[in-house]
């Protein structure tokens, strides 16, 4: 069960991004068009949905190194409004791992190729045993 | 009517957040209680939904300035999981206004007072004719 607000397919009101990796091997790449709910300025995204996909596809290049690794720290520039209703695409790929930490990019683009949303992201690599037992520890779902 | 994810009253499946001045006259904050949709990880908030509402609490700032201001960068800074089905208080404050630019920074806090989120955001204030043109010129609403 996948309840994640951004990649989750049991979360029917979440974004439901499905991710691949590109030709290049090295960057995911997610299509998404962005139902009503996600409003920001009419007709447009909401900044912060904006941000939730930049940091999930940034998140996905943790598949590849193998590990879990949260975000730590985001930072979303914002160049044009996102629309609505349209396929527009979101890039992620690694920018430098040193040591523990993950230094990664992202994009959103509209299909012309035009950037919409840029972002840096750091990520920190974690204990898997730690994390699963502080996050699932409790037992208790919130509802 | 207000559609936007973070603070419409008319989108039930947004973050419907309430903002108020506090006794200072110069804060905005909000208290909130996310649902389960918003799901990061395991009984914690997205990344994306903490952005969404630092993002929101800076927002509400361009009322006291009298201004439309959207957001041009925002950088979120990660220090603890937010927890959901628990009330959570976000806090939202000017920095500094130079020209057009409007600098802002938020914080969201448990009960506790404990800080477990925070951000910075740039924003730039726009001729209002010339926004509402742009995004409700159009006239057709997405879905």
């Amino acid at each position: 069960m996948n309840y994640c607000f951004g990649c989750g397919k049991d979360n029917p009101e979440g974004l439901q991004l499905k991710f691949h990796l590109d030709e290049t091997g090295r960057r995911f790449v997610a299509r998404f068009r962005l139902a009503r709910r996600f409003t920001g300025p009419p007709g447009h995204a909401h900044g912060g949905i904006i941000a939730a996909i930049l940091d999930e596809v940034m998140s996905k290049l943790s598949r590849l190194r193998g590990v879990i690794a949260p975000t730590v720290e985001l930072k979303v520039e914002y160049l044009k409004a996102v629309p609505l209703g349209k396929t527009m695409a979101a890039y992620g790929w690694e920018r430098l791992v040193r040591g523990r930490w993950h230094y990664r990019e992202a994009e959103i683009c509209n299909p012309a190729g035009e950037v919409l949303a840029r972002a840096r992201g750091k990520f920190i690599a974690v204990d898997p045993e730690r994390i699963m037992a502080k996050f699932l520890g409790n037992g208790k779902p919130a509802n």
